[in-house]
Parts: structure tokens; C-alpha cells; sequence
């Protein structure tokens, strides 16, 4: 019987009668004559609640131990949706990360998966048993629990079909699928039936939410098709997948945007090479990730650099940027925080001049000022102010006419 | 440097300022010199509300699946504490059940532990880490988690003071130590400084809820001694520890209850051997745990069998005492729930005749009618109505002197 490796987000499983409609659906594939292989994530809003408790009790909680409490929303989710399908009459085992063969590298809330050995999966499937395996942890060298970072359990479920050799990975989540744009923010946003691996890559990349970024690089390098789909409703989703270039139907297949971005900006810079290093390495290592880069041309011998972070690491990020800027003598450095960031992500621009044009057109003649702007071979973004967030994503949705139906 | 396992119930680490207290605690004993190897619960009442939602999720949860769920609480409970001592700047390090090396059979919700290889512990130990553990949770031969039923804390406590060599474990509680009565029943109850296995062990088994009894018994087995302790204050606690002959200063050391107790009774027995055997294996099936077992001398060729259980074990008793009647050709089988049960409790009666006759005298003046009565070498027991159970305590309390100081 072939596997099908199933992922439950934690609003699929919040509550009690969530947990049984899963139930239901996971009983469903199994009675389409496959065998569900599921992972699951932390239900409703445990891990927030978890480390809420955890700043109660430590101001700087270390790694190790805050993945031990963390990986109980997991288990405790697993344990329940495991009960839920017994109870239906089949037979279920949840398996820890760790029994579920995820073995990672020691980077505590972060920590990467380095090999898949599904072995007790394999004999539970083998035994006729439907395992449902903890999302977003593993096991360390040292047989300590680690988990992956936000996001983690879709790159539980993508690496686990992966090890299993399996060509498909269904993602249960709380939306329709991937859209054209995010639907509660664009109400013309149109579901994207199917969506290239590197399109993908490049939406979450730029705030999409739907999918976590690492799950679609280990999906495109081990070709598992993600299917996204909806927990609640029996709609036909998005195929995550290689698509041909001939198949390409439009310049831009979608618009990602970010809400809460700050802008820092250090002026007077000296114009010497590995300035741009010291500032941005510096950053790294306090955890700080810098979204858009822009360096403006030098006028004499210094100039300035801008960068975008998320509102909540601007603080942490001033800091960085002002010890670096007495370090290099730079003239000084300030943040705003009132920006939004807009990007449009098409394979099909690679063939398309003029697409940058098109999008800063649309948005100058709906008077919105363009603050920054930075590019990839397949997404431009653009940074603007917060208040022209909404007005920018409807005029650019209409300019590339994500309106109508794929 | 020498260790000290320390035992910290649920209550005791119920919120983040009791974690931090109790923090500070393991750091004071770490500073007396002693390497302090921690064991901690499940906050507060976290069992029972994990209890609850599995409920809503299965009729009749599994108890592998269960123990997946329940063991979540002590991990919550060991990585918040570890959090706690890092946070105050000593080094801490949190361990699962399987990760302190608690092996036990494959009885889920009340597994026994076969083996403990504390290697990890020690390594932690060797590394200047105070190591906590989960109580309650074990692991198997397949690589499953296990718990060890209600009271499982303490007996992970004893059974690793006992594979790390130590003479003395620590158990920390909401209680000064065990007295001589429940002092929320008996206010003039006092506390026993020391006291034996074996009286601690009938005390345990007889309602005392201090000290769970399977943690005596392997107590008693490797001469662990137990010092019971408030988590709250600095009280010199109960010793439990091996008591010679010689010291044994009062003939009963301490009274024992249980509030809620079902009597059962099945009448007309055929009067041959084997219909006890019968009646209590079929009980024992089904999980219920029958106190005290009275059967009458026959009269006409039968008998009367009457029992005690549980207040919330009683409809299964009655329901398999009424199966059980039909099969032996019995009269009927009737139950009364009203009823509680008082033990007296001390070593010293062995030497001394006339305890019962004092005890039975003592209750019989206060107008109470004893309804059953069971005896073992160092114990008497007598079932009355639970509305005499609080006079029945403060009688006997009077009657043995246990209100001066030991």
C-alpha cells in the first residue's frame, strides 16, 4: 500500500472537535487504500502560551531547554490525535521526533535536519498502524530534543515523504491554498492551482505564509510535490511542483508583502571596501536578518546604506548599526518604522522586459511613493509606507490581472 | 562532591514564583557542597487537565497514547525549572525519563520500573550540570514512553538515589512531613519526626497520601532513607528510615483514613473453596482494588463476603460482584456507599495485646458502630459510617496519646 505523508497545522487540531474531523479525514485516505503517514504541529495557541511561561520564569531562557518545553505542544497534539483515530476504531501510534528517525544538527531553536531514518515508521506502517509523528523537532547527537524554528513541522512532513521516497506531501492548513496575493488583505485574490518550486520559494521568501521556506528547498531538491489544501473544506488546493516553461500563463504569478518592516539608514559611510560586510555580519550574529540592502552611489568618498528588518528586531538592529557606525566613523544612523514591503514573484518576467516598469508605474500613478527598491531574478520588491500597504497590493493585483482565473 | 536527590511535587512548582523559590533551593544545597540531582512533577493540576481533554477527545483512551499526553507535564515542569536555575546563573540541564535511564515494563499508566542506568545523570553530574529529571515517566524496551501511575515522582525519587548508591532522598511536598493524623481532619494532630518502613508502609497503603507506597518499598528494599520535608519552610520533616526495636516509644504511631470508601457485599456463597479466589480475580481484571475482605462463618452451607472500594471504583465492583453472583449460584449482592475507613498504625502493638480492645472501646463509647473490621500484624482497621469518621479520628487520636509531642 502506498504512503501518503499528511501535515495538520495547529489551528487543524485546536480544539477537540478539530481533532476529530481530522480524525475523519486521515480514516478517509486511509480508506482510499492509502496509508497515511501524519505529522502534526502544536495545537491552537500552545507554543505561544509556553513561552509566555517560559519569560516568566527566566529572562533569557536557553535554547536547549526552551525546545524541551516547546516539543510538549507537539507531543501533547500527536498523543491526542492519535486517541481521536482509536476511537474511530483504527489503529494509530504517535512517534516523537526522535522515534520518527528526525535527526538534526545541535543548533537549539533553529537546529537543521541532517538525516531522515523512518525505520519505526516503516514498521509501523508494516504493523498496519497509521503513525503520527511529531512536527518541528528532532533529536541531536546527543539524544537531546531539538526543534526547527517556526515553520518547522512542514519541513518535518516534506523531509519524512522525501526519506519515505515518496512524490507527495499534503499540507492541511487553515487557508484555501496559495493565492495570488494574501485574500484577506486583496478580496479578488484568486487561488494559484499550481505554483513552480522556485516561484514558491520566492513568495515565502517575501511573507507568504502558507508554506515554510525550507520545506519547499528540501521539496524542490528531492522533487516532493507539496499539495496544500485546506483542513476544513474539500477544495482542490495548490500543487507545489516543477513547471515547464511553456506552461507559463502569466508574467507574475503572485504578490507577497510584509506589514511590519522597519528601515535603518546609516549615511556617511567611507567608501572602502568590506564596510557592507562589518555592518551586516555584526547584525547576523545578534540574530538580526536584514530583508532589502540598498547602497546608494558614494558623493565624496562616503555613502549610506539602507537596510529593512522586521518592527520587532529594529530595536536590536539600531544597536547593532550604531556601534558599527562609531566603528567606522560613519556620520550616523536612524530608523523608521512606519514601512510595509510589497513583491511581485513571476518565473515568467525572466522573459519579460519592462515588468519592473510596469509595477513602479502602477504605483506612481496611484501616488505612492516607492521608498526602496531591490530585486531578484524573479521578484522585484518594493518598500513603501505602511498606510500605502493596501492601496499598493489592490492597484498591482489589477495591473498584472491576478484577477482572473488562472 | 557527595549528591542528593531532591523530590518536588506538583504543587510545589505549581507557578513561576514557586518554580523560582524552589530554584533557589536546589542552588542553597548546591552551596552547602552537595550535588543537588532534582526530580520534579507535573505543575499543579496539569495531569488533570490533560486528563480532562483526552476525555473529550476518546471514550476510552489508550494507555500507550495516554502516557504520550500525561508525560508532557513533567517535561513542561523539568525544562521551566532548569530555566529557573540557569536564570540565577548555576547550570542546569533537564532529562526525560528515558534520557535518566528509568527502564520499565510495558504497562502503560502503571508501568514498574525494571532498571535505572543513570550514566547521563552522572556525566551531567561530572560536568558541574544539576540534572533534572522528570518524575512519573519512564521509557521501555521498544523506545516508548511510560508512566508509572498516580504517585510516580516519588518513586522515580527513591529509585534513583538508590542506582546512584545514596543513602538519602529528599522529597519536598505541601506538608510539613507525616503526622500522627491528617491535620486538615485532626488539628491537633503532631509531627512524627521519624518513622519506619514498615509503619510508613501500612500508613501509605492505608489512605496516608505523604509518600507514595511503592517509593517505601524500594525505600526499605536498598535502605534509602526518605526525609519528607516542606517545600514551603525550612521544618525539620519526617525521617522514614529504619527504626529499631528499642526507640519504639508509643504503641501506635500514627492514624490513617480513607474518606471515600464503597462497601460491597454478595450473600448466600456457596461455602467451598475457591469462590473467594473467584470473586477477587475477576475484580483484580477489571482493575478494581478491594481494601478490606471480610467473609463471614457459615451458616447452612453459605456465606456472606463483604469488601471495600473506592467511592468511584463501586459501580464496576458491583458490576462484576453481580456477574460473579450469577455464576456461584449466590443469594444477591447489595452496595453502600457511605462509609470511610480509620487504621491505626504502629509497630509497637506487635509487643503490646489489648491495642485492638483500646481501639474498638475508645470508638464504641463515642457511640460509634464499627461496620467491618480487618487487621494486619501492625495495623487495625475499621470501616464506620463516614459521617462518624472525623469523631472516629479525634477518639483514637486521644485514645493512643498521639497529641503530645513524640
Amino acid at each position: 500500500m502506498r504512503a501518503l505523508v499528511m501535515k495538520f497545522g495547529g489551528t487543524s487540531v485546536a480544539t477537540s472537535s478539530h481533532l476529530r474531523r481530522v480524525a475523519k479525514r486521515i480514516i478517509q485516505t486511509r480508506r482510499r487504500g492509502l496509508h497515511p503517514v501524519v505529522v502534526v504541529s502544536a495545537r491552537g495557541d500552545t507554543t505561544d502560551r509556553l513561552l509566555r511561561v517560559a519569560s516568566q520564569v527566566a529572562a533569557r531562557p536557553r535554547g536547549r531547554e526552551l525546545d524541551v518545553l516547546l516539543s510538549t505542544g507537539e507531543q501533547e497534539a500527536m498523543a491526542l490525535l492519535a486517541m481521536a483515530i482509536q476511537d474511530m476504531g483504527w489503529d494509530a501510534v504517535s512517534l516523537t521526533g526522535a522515534q520518527g528517525g528526525i535527526l538534526t544538527d545541535e543548533n537549539h531553536t533553529r537546529a537543521r535536519i541532517i538525516s531522515v531514518r523512518p525505520d519505526r515508521i516503516r514498521a509501523e506502517i508494516g504493523a498496519g498502524r497509521i503513525p503520527i509523528v511529531a512536527g518541528f523537532q528532532g533529536v541531536n547527537g546527543y539524544q537531546d530534543i531539538t526543534t526547527l524554528g517556526r515553520g518547522g513541522s512542514d519541513t518535518t512532513a516534506v523531509a519524512l515523504a522525501a526519506a519515505l521516497g515518496l512524490g507527495l506531501c499534503e499540507i492541511y492548513t487553515d487557508v484555501e491554498g496559495v493565492f495570488t496575493a494574501d485574500p484577506r488583505v486583496v478580496p479578488k485574490a484568486q487561488l494559484i492551482p499550481r505554483i513552480s518550486y522556485h516561484e514558491m520559494l520566492e513568495l515565502a521568501g517575501r511573507g507568504a505564509r502558507v508554506v515554510h521556506l525550507r520545506a519547499v528547498e528540501i521539496a524542490k531538491k528531492y522533487q516532493v510535490r507539496i499539495h496544500v489544501r485546506s483542513s476544513f473544506t474539500e477544495g482542490e488546493g495548490t500543487y507545489i511542483e516543477e513547471v515547464g516553461e511553456v506552461e507559463k500563463g502569466r508574467v507574475v504569478t503572485g504578490i507577497a508583502h510584509e506589514e511590519k518592516v522597519a528601515k535603518v539608514t546609516i549615511t556617511g559611510v567611507p567608501d572602502r571596501p568590506g564596510v557592507a560586510a562589518t555592518l551586516f555580519q555584526a547584525l547576523g550574529q545578534r540574530g538580526v536578518v536584514a530583508g532589502m540592502i540598498v547602497q546608494s552611489a558614494p558623493r565624496g568618498g562616503v555613502n549610506d546604506i539602507t537596510f529593512t528588518v522586521a518592527v520587532d528586531q529594529s530595536e536590536e538592529a539600531l544597536e547593532v548599526t550604531k556601534e558599527v557606525a562609531a566603528e567606522l566613523g560613519a556620520a550616523g544612523c536612524f530608523v523608521e518604522g512606519d514601512v510595509a514591503r510589497v513583491s511581485i514573484v513571476g518565473a515568467g518576467m525572466l522573459g519579460h522586459p519592462g515588468v519592473a516598469g510596469a509595477m513602479f508605474g502602477a504605483l506612481g500613478r496611484a501616488g505612492i511613493n516607492i521608498q526602496l527598491i531591490s530585486t531578484s531574478d524573479i521578484s522585484i520588491s518594493c518598500a513603501v509606507a505602511r498606510s500605502d500597504l493596501g492601496r499598493a497590493l489592490e492597484v498591482l493585483h489589477r495591473q498584472f490581472e491576478l484577477e482572473r482565473e488562472a
